[in-house]
């Protein structure tokens, strides 16, 4: 049904489908791995946004090596395409073990994440044969996730102590999500973040390396910060953001990225028209964009309208979504029934995750299809 | 990674996962067929809520005949697993033509729909050997989404007699989705809007009778309305509500159903305890149980969390729900990390769609597994 079984022009798709830009999302990834080379810091790149192999290769810069998955699902699709070295950056529970394990026997390298003595626990009491397990240890700087409070000195050392008292776990860093970066706009801000939240891990790393515990990795995470790195970020190991592949409006909104650097967009067609209430709808509901957008943008708009400034998404149900004009009639004969409208995301993350197939297109070409990975 | 390869229990499951109450579920769908039989009405009830062949079954009591769907990948999905007499309620384009074409030589009845003369141009154009094409027209008695004013006679007419002038057209009846009775609430005011809905229609085909056309089938569809008819819905040839297949805490606010009625819920575990800010993490977030409940409960929550009246979910990213008490301090022993919380969604459509497997569970036992259609 959805397959790409010749080649295509993008009209030809049928509608709710979402569009990678080849171009686009190829000079998003070249633009991290650049940022990345300049600081001298590692970059390991989440593939939580996109999930696909091809992204992961992009990211990766064809090494296949070193990357950050948030479910099991995604560890096992990218170790089964040949990417290595990848972190679990996720809190875990007793529940996912014996998965893990399977990705630690499989890997290379296999990095956990912990940020208390439960998840210690579970890997102090399962070995896996010849191999050591490496944890993360998580941080939190203000973001107000996951993590121990960068400033509570005494549990992260008691963590790291137990951590390495024992002999088949090794400590292989720090992690933040810094995800209060998205609470802030505009380029002073995001690097005063950015650096701020590098001045915590040092501290911490410090601390910790006084007490004859190493530390090799203090990596820290978050598109805004590492799109827009303050000076202090080259002080890292690792960057890990994710959004960057596609980027989306609320990136633009922070400053992260600009409009035209939106590599995804749903395509969708007009299906309706109705002037008594200055109305069209559209094929695409909450099922194709995602409800993410909801309350976030000033005009009520769930989503920007590519080259339409002047119509907005105003309301959607599963299948469909409602489009009205910012101000004064919509011009109906501009929308015929059938025409397409491209909807620029605001969460790239949350819209691509609706999509089983991707269509990469360059111009009105469309030249490939990607398949993401689904689920836990 | 998510197949159910021997017999467990629940608390075996990796979470996030989606839970199906088997008891729960049958008795929703037995409760509507117990209505229409009460109500002399056919059944045609709507897929898009499971979007499984398990609940097809349930839901048109083994008839397997005479069902509702929101997308064609629905139809083609039902189609193959011997449903026929499949009404695709969707406005269609163009780009979906092909496939509309298949699905109409495969099945002894399939039907369309739509609101203007772009969709009946389409198949004025398009024949299908051997084959009518059979349509509904909608009708929008108040609820704002597609179908031609239910007031506005002279277009529903034009367009009445032009399908009735193709001789490859047939009218097949009225359609409505009275969406209005999502704005309201209570047993009163839903058999006064389902009732008020039912004029309207008795109405408009009124009209089309006196102008000699034959007006075979008045349907209505909408979970509360269909759930607590008034009595006038008896009016009605079909009823096609689909939500009421699992319920959820919008339809139980609305008054459509009881809260021991809602049949799908989310399983979720504690992934980490924040003390300091009173605050649980747990392992689902958006793309488990999906935005839809954001902003709709007056405390805050994204949905209701069984049997924890004095917990919320208050925030959530991809991956992670953020669990506050409703007042006071969360009681941190009662939940362990790695123990489990059930999530009632706010919108089970919504919730459903996140997820690829549904697990079906006689109490503590999973005793099956159900697939969803995806895409489009």
């Amino acid at each position: 049904m959805e397959n790409l079984t010749s080649p295509a022009k993008v009209q030809d798709l049928q509608t709710p489908c979402f569009l990678i830009d080849r171009e686009k999302v190829a000079n998003n990834a070249k633009k991290m791995i650049d940022i990345c080379e300049k600081f001298k810091v590692v970059l390991r790149p989440h593939m939580k946004t996109a999930k696909t192999i091809e992204a992961g290769n992009l990211m990766t810069n064809n090494t296949k090596q070193r990357i950050t998955v948030s479910t099991i699902a995604e560890a096992e699709f990218f170790a089964a395409n040949g990417f290595d070295d990848i972190l679990y950056g996720y809190i875990f529970t007793y529940d996912k073990l014996a998965r893990i394990s399977e990705l630690r026997k499989k890997l290379k390298s296999f990095h956990l994440m912990i940020d208390g003595e439960e998840g210690l626990q579970l890997l102090l009491d399962n070995k896996v044969e010849g191999k050591n397990w490496t944890v993360y240890l998580a941080i939190e700087c203000g973001g107000g996730r996951e993590g121990i409070e960068y400033d509570n000195e005494e549990k992260i050392l008691k963590i790291a102590k137990l951590i390495t008292n024992c002999e088949h776990i090794e400590l292989e860093g720090l992690y933040v999500h810094d995800g209060n970066s998205y609470e802030v706009t505009g380029e002073h801000k995001l690097k005063e973040l950015g650096n701020s939240c590098v001045e915590k891990l040092l501290k911490v790393s410090k601390h910790l390396e006084e007490n004859d515990i190493k530390v090799k990795i203090v990596g820290q995470g978050s598109t805004p910060t590492c799109s827009i790195p303050g000076k202090k970020m080259a002080n890292l190991n690792e960057f890990h953001p994710g959004n960057y592949i596609f980027y989306d409006v609320q990136q633009s909104v922070i400053g992260s990225c600009n409009v035209n650097e939106i590599a995804g967009r749903v395509m969708t067609r007009i299906i309706g028209h109705y002037p008594s209430r200055n109305e069209m709808l559209i094929d695409a509901g909450f099922l194709a964009l995602s409800h993410d957008g909801k309350g976030k943008l000033p005009n009520g708009s769930y989503c920007l309208i590519y080259d339409e400034p002047r119509l907005k998404v105003t309301k959607m149900t599963q299948e469909i979504g409602y489009v009205t004009a910012t101000r004064g009639d919509i011009d109906f004969k501009k929308y015929p029934i059938g025409s397409t409208l491209f909807l620029l995301p605001y969460h790239s993350c949350a819209t691509a995750a609706m999509f089983s197939i991707y269509y990469l297109h360059d111009g009105e070409d469309v030249v490939d299809t990607w398949k993401p990975c689904k689920g836990w």
